[in-house]
């Protein structure tokens, strides 16, 4: 058999607030996605202001770190010399390749993901970093 | 132009978490989710043990209910006695007719809605009451 | 070789004028869409409060009309007493079974579609009606 | 509460109709749409002859202006020394990143989006000024 550990709605809402909070401090406005191991929505926050097709990024940032256990700036540095790849993730559903995804990772291993969107990915990668150190998760 | 009045963060987290503990009361376990009032996705949170398929009905629930400004519950007497529309609503995709789904009524006007999905939906109306009564909106 | 006749932008836009302006005078607020003998959407108007799931619904009844050049009240009749197709229906995407759409109807043949939704179907035959009205084509 | 202005019926229908009139004087054939503040398609005109791919570029290109508030042809500027995000927005539903799609920015703030579509990009920022310009919106 296969043991999962998932993610808990406590966790979720705390991760959420954290993110949220450290956005708030540098005056940005998110959405904020948390993914559970298997990659469905566990929990979902969009401030006031954020734009809209952030939305749907923030959900497959979680998603796609979630489906791989993968941050998702990982991926460009592993497609860019891999032409196949580089051109062609493109037409894959939901797989973001640019930061603001990671997994959460814990003792137990990967229970779920955060996906944050809003400003440039780096802004989304603090946020979401703040949301993982909010809930003792590994931190890259 | 026209003027509208959107539900904001601070007020859809409290609904949330009151038709969650109004849940966790009464031994259920919901997906409940926040709509704005353009029927855009504001928040959401899938209890511990929610049903999956919930994930998706929720969200649903709130999305009808902000696309009209009626509770999904209505939708079934209106109906009923109306062949075409009985049969016909099934292809209209997120359209939902069962309860669960209500619009969030302020002296404003409808600024969102709530959807909760997981129990039957009598359970699910009463959790997303608790939901509404929380923030002050108004309780069909 | 298939010669086709087409709806043209400014029949498309005097047919969305005449249904507003009917939806107006009896206190509707209407999503009205105009499709081409292909079924491409022509021209397409919200009016000011118009539910949100009627932009779908509109093009959708406008779709199925151009479609097969029925209109789409009807279709109930046609599946009524045939379970496979009444309950099947629901699984076609765009399908719609209920008033609201017609084919655009003139010496040439089929030209194109209305779409209306926002009301009851038969408020929504009304304005649609209106609309062919205003640029000759046949009224059913 | 978040307060929200959209843009009405009455300002999309002059802004298309201004749009098209500067295309038919360019000879070109163009789709135009117009959203509102969350996206969500307000008037549509496809002019005669205007191909057929366009229908969705022009819808896409006003939902990536109003999901933003930025003009579509920003975007490449943005991103084309940053490969990540370069190879990356391909993944997003609905995303343009050339030119034809703009805000529509009054004193209340961003109020819905112009997406034009039919020749090349620089043609297609053309048609959509033009309509910006007839309803008194900021035009870059």
């Amino acid at each position: 058999m296969i043991i999962k550990y998932g993610i808990d709605a406590s966790m979720a809402a705390r991760a959420i607030d954290a993110a949220a909070a450290y956005a708030t401090g540098a005056g940005l406005r998110m959405c904020i996605a948390i993914a559970d191991e298997s990659g469905d929505l566990k929990a979902f926050l969009r401030m006031d202001g954020a734009p809209k097709l952030s939305l749907q990024i923030a959900q497959d940032k979680a998603f796609t770190a979630a489906c791989f256990g993968l941050a998702t700036h990982g991926w460009y540095d592993f497609i860019k010399n891999d032409p196949p790849l580089l051109h062609g993730v493109g037409s894959i559903p939901r797989l973001v390749i640019f930061g603001g995804g990671f997994p959460v990772v814990v003792d137990e291993g990967m229970i779920g993901a955060i996906g944050v969107s809003g400003g440039h990915y780096t802004q989304d990668m603090d946020c979401a970093r703040a949301g993982l150190a909010a809930i003792g998760a590994r931190v890259e």
